[in-house]
């Protein structure tokens, strides 16, 4: 396997050269170029990396689909459902249009920000600090990593930066899909885009899903069958932002990009693949990424379809 | 003349049965609905008034022009311009859906809020008390009212309800169409919309505007005639909301209402007009004041085309 | 007078440079960029004319303000304003969203395509050579010049590449708004558009627009006051394309522009001007063209403002 | 198998209550608004029924599917998504919206009627006639009905009513995507969705998908894995209208409805499903046909995720 994981990562790394590493903020900015790395956990908890599986980078939109599960754990999926939809948009992840034309006005999905700031605001906690230190404590759950935590420095960023995630939340307060105060929600929004993680945690967070919410190495169960589904679920339908239906027709499998360069992948019943590689494509994806999956796909046939 | 007026309002009362007092902030839903009075001004200082024209109201969107007014006075065109467009936009008055859309981004023109957020931005001062005195005073000057002030329950009212308003000031500032502090600018716009008028003082308003920017009792001139008329072309063009095309093809006068029942019209070179009448129409327009401008209108010969 | 006009196409000439004549069709790429004219025709029935303005050229979207005329003299005005609107749209001429998005599905104006085919279909006649006639005869009675016809050839280009005007014209065709054949309502609306005129032409019927539907050589109405007001109206608010607000801020003379090069102008109680200029600016307007009548607008004082 | 099945017809034989037959054309009128049958054909050729499986309807949506598999072994894959794009749209079934705001203007996905306009017209054939023959003899292939043809009444009027959809194949020709003569492609595009076939039709066809191209009955290979695949992917990202997304999230089982009733789903590698139920919801799929997939999925454990 890792021979295969090596001939996938040295076939692509090439397409590195026609992707940029994302600017919006300086601490994005820094990230190497022609970093990649794959990361396969198996459901035999056997675990493949070649290449860039230790750079640790901040985990952007991939955290979008833990906050679901959690939303999803933490309330009525009625009431979760009421604040955000089920389809995908076709639209840009940052729209703000949809929230205007659609009938509902609610975010058409928990996979673009305006949906991934109501599923934010739906995380229980006794106070702010409580909320944080449950999602942070989720996601090093499920990526069995107790060192994950948050990059203040990107954090801060991302908080001066996100008007326009600012414009949203005010917009889906005055529409009534997100309750209590405006900036508490989008700072631990902020917060949850800004946590650090490599290659490996991904490929265990992708695991997780793809063993229907048990822990492979203990049996426990982290989250339900069904929560598990409906995440790998979004992941095929709106995962990749407006490059979602391409990746479904190319790739077959659920996964989840960010920003930072991540993906997370979810083969049902077989397996989780993490990937590093913060060059982009137009849409925000990892360029050579969806490269290596797309290979990884036709060579392991994950194609689910 | 005052016969004039008189029949005017008599015939068409009967309209205010039609219409709803606004009802988004508590403050506005304490008007009476049947409340209906005229006032004109005309270019020899004659006054003419019937009905309650000494009724206290909130000047809400019509202070969009004084501010567009005051936004060219401090500024170059050129930038005012870059900031904010000249065109009719077709959309609903907090429209956010063509901010996205556009090619520019820009707000389509100072008449919607989006654009009046943009304006109000525009106003110099040494200070943000300096900005909100140098308003006042404006607005004191055009209607040669000292006493006119601001109305705190309502602005506080606006202020807590204002969470659209917000949303599109984060989305101007993201797009970088108004700097510094939003809140700031939000409060600013909102204390605009707050101040309190009678229909004399609209009156008075739409005359200086009628005189080309001569006031017509001291001769002394408020503002230039070029931005005298481009206040009245926006009027023209999108001063009765998504209802302006309509209000031009009936009435035919450059006209800029308020959700707070008011509408001020500038006759140019004849008169300025000033009508409350707080029932409105499904577009946010006084209900019968646009039945009796329609009236006056023919009645005077008052169309410009 | 003349002296003025010959300064004003002097000075402004050097914007053809920045133009671009038409080119969707070859029948329009063959006029000649750097051609310029203009004609003033003034109530006393003076006639004033410089440069290219015997030059004949298609009309264009300057007839939508003739068509609306009829269809307003051939039916009731709440039958038309039921089947097209009075509001600017502040989206291109073509556009086809505003028909799926808007409330009522109604093309926004007579100005916009979508509009003006649903006027067309407004024209009344025993037979489609009866509407035809009637048309053209029309058009020579507003100019006075019963030479006046239709150029095959544009007419035969302007139908064989007119697939988008015959997607909306199914489109409104399935919503309700125009009725019986659609390859017919679309062949009165080609040819009235491939219509010959010059700029003699367009200022003689800016001229019965300007005196309220008076022929000011005869005394003969040509068409109800009402119904003039309401074309110049509509002229103000969306005669120039998605630059009729700009226009009517620098020039406040309602027009009508068409990407033959011709604009014709109509300044209320004062004169009609008859505009070619066929390099046109990005937006479809004669680009000296707005020039000129920018500045011969401030020399003759002709804002309406 | 059967006793299973015959309880999810009894269970959610109720919602049937909450639907409605389509009404646009008188033809589907007809459909009583109770019946309901569903056939299952799994990979060793069994075949399960209940209800009204020997009904016959027509195709309308469900054919999108099959002449999608047909553009895509008629031509190279690339010059298919040239003219058609991967992407849920977001947008009902008919939207002419995004064609104009897309970056490509291509229609989103096959899916919808404007996609499958174009699919419809890269099916090859040496004549109008030829194209029909071929297309109808695959349909006959994949269901393994020999006298599967089409209901010329729906067909004529479909034809008669589809001024919407002409207006969207004008539009496609206009901006290049599809080419030749726009009625004959609309001819061929309202024949394929008058093509009747009943719920076992549906499950056969249903099946080939399944096991990827393969017939299950003679090992024939009746498309190649990659289409069958990309057919179930466009099923599952966008094969129920608007709701696709929820489809996916609470069935989770690749499907295609139609306004006929008929909704034809696949689980790879296991059966194909053939569902008729003409009482629609809102979005226009078979509303108690939904229930019983989605009830079937979790009894059988067949969502995908």
């Amino acid at each position: 396997m890792e021979k295969i994981l090596k001939e996938v990562l040295d076939t692509n790394r090439k397409y590195t050269n026609y992707g940029q590493v994302a600017s919006y903020i300086p601490e994005l900015k820094n990230a190497r170029r022609d970093d990649l790395g794959i990361c396969i956990v198996d459901k035999d908890n056997n675990i493949y990396k070649v290449g860039n599986c230790n750079t640790k980078f901040t985990i952007q939109s991939v955290s979008k689909t833990i906050v679901l599960a959690m939303a999803l754990m933490d309330n009525e999926w009625t009431h979760v459902f009421s604040k955000v939809g089920m389809e995908p948009s076709g639209d840009p992840f940052n729209s703000i249009m949809k929230l205007e034309t659609n009938d509902t006005k609610k975010p058409c999905n928990p996979m673009i920000n305006a949906g991934a700031i109501v599923t934010t605001s739906l995380i229980k906690g006794s106070s702010f600090a409580d909320k944080e230190e449950r999602m942070l404590n989720f996601f090093r759950r499920l990526a069995k990593n107790d060192n994950i935590g948050i990059n203040y420095d990107v954090y801060k960023s991302e908080k001066m930066s996100g008007d326009r995630n600012r414009a949203m939340a005010y917009l889906l307060k005055n529409d009534g899909f997100i309750q209590g105060n405006v900036e508490e929600v989008l700072d631990l929004y902020f917060k949850q885009c800004s946590i650090e993680i490599d290659a490996v945690d991904l490929a265990r967070i992708g695991m997780n899903l793809a063993s229907y919410g048990i822990d492979i190495e203990n049996g426990e169960r982290v989250m339900s069958e069904r929560v598990s589904r409906m995440v790998k679920t979004f992941m095929m339908t709106c995962g990749m932002y407006d490059a979602s239906g391409e990746f479904a027709i190319k790739v077959g499998i659920p996964a989840k990009s960010g920003v930072g360069g991540g993906i997370m992948a979810s083969v049902p019943n077989r397996m989780g693949i993490g990937v590093y590689g913060p060059a982009l494509d137009k849409k925000g994806n990892s360029i050579a990424g969806v490269k290596m999956l797309e290979d990884l796909s036709h060579r392991l046939n994950l194609n689910i379809f």
